[in-house]
């Protein structure tokens, strides 16, 4: 029975993290989630609370747990950069979610968790820059901010604008990634 | 009487971008648009059509017409992106709407026609590398888009996440663009 009811949790989050990615919070019906997880609307209530709820449910497993999954090594920021491309390439709802959570909910609380596991890795990077193991022409906020912009290139562009001109060979949008993030750190 | 016109649509239009820019267009309701701008909801009906197309109209003037007013030179790219990000910064909605559009509807056709515009800079990009005048170690999309996501870094910086930790100094984030697409381009 408990098992049953993990699944049908496990079956919820699936359903509800495809629907979010491509329709957000508002433009999202919870009742077609609870079709798509061939459960009925009350449950969703039952096991998650509000849609609101459910999204920050969703948020937390395809996201900040995702990002924070991403090992950071400040003496390596190409490398970062390059997992972090692998993360939002093989999740395409990852950088999804981030979006609309951004555009929507500005100050909502899910974005803080990450702010928080930054806070961490920013202090890192500021000792290894520190030590003289990392350039320090930018300060951490802005190195981590470049960083993962450039890393999110990608997962970002507009499937009607620069889309279809982009090359869509895996390797070769990583190396431009991970070379971007050397030429970035470049000392000099 | 036709001045008139002109003046409740710009008063629409003006309405209409805040609304789109905080809301996306699921979330927004054309009945606020028209209290905002001081209307009818039928006049909105009647001068744009559908909530869709209205979003249409704002999109080429916030989006398409501003990013095209922006003035590109091959030549000088990291110049280009300072320029872009001035633009961001001045008209916030700008990448609010590009977000949204981009999110909710992927392969909309306003997108489509920035598309266009940049492929008049993609082929000025290739002739000005084919020149030697820049450094040809990335496509001129690959370029393009690395370019695109530096001089968006701030714009799109989450309030919650990295947004507190930012520098907030308008010159600053404007000196990391332009010295992030320096290193960028440059050769070897």
């Amino acid at each position: 029975m408990a098992r049953n009811a993990e699944l049908t949790r496990q079956r919820l989050l699936a359903a509800a993290a495809d629907e979010f990615a491509t329709l957000g919070i508002a433009g999202t019906k919870v009742e077609r989630i609870a079709n798509e997880a061939q459960c009925n609307k009350a449950m969703i209530y039952t096991y998650f609370g509000s849609k609101e709820d459910l999204f920050n449910a969703v948020f937390v497993v395809e996201v900040a747990d995702r990002i924070r999954a991403v090992s950071f090594d400040p003496a390596d920021l190409p490398d970062y950069a390059g997992r972090l491309f692998d993360c939002f390439d093989t999740n395409p709802n990852t950088v999804r979610l981030y979006n609309w959570y951004n555009l929507e909910r500005p100050g909502g609380p899910a974005l803080a968790s990450i702010g928080l596991a930054n806070e961490n890795k920013l202090g890192r990077l500021e000792q290894a820059q520190a030590d003289g193991v990392v350039a320090d022409h930018y300060s951490p906020i802005e190195m981590m901010t470049l960083l993962r912009s450039i890393a999110a290139t990608w997962a970002t562009l507009s499937h009607s604008s620069l889309g279809p001109y982009a090359p869509h060979e895996r390797d070769r949008r990583r190396f431009c990634v991970v070379d971007a993030v050397q030429r970035l750190i470049r000392t000099g």
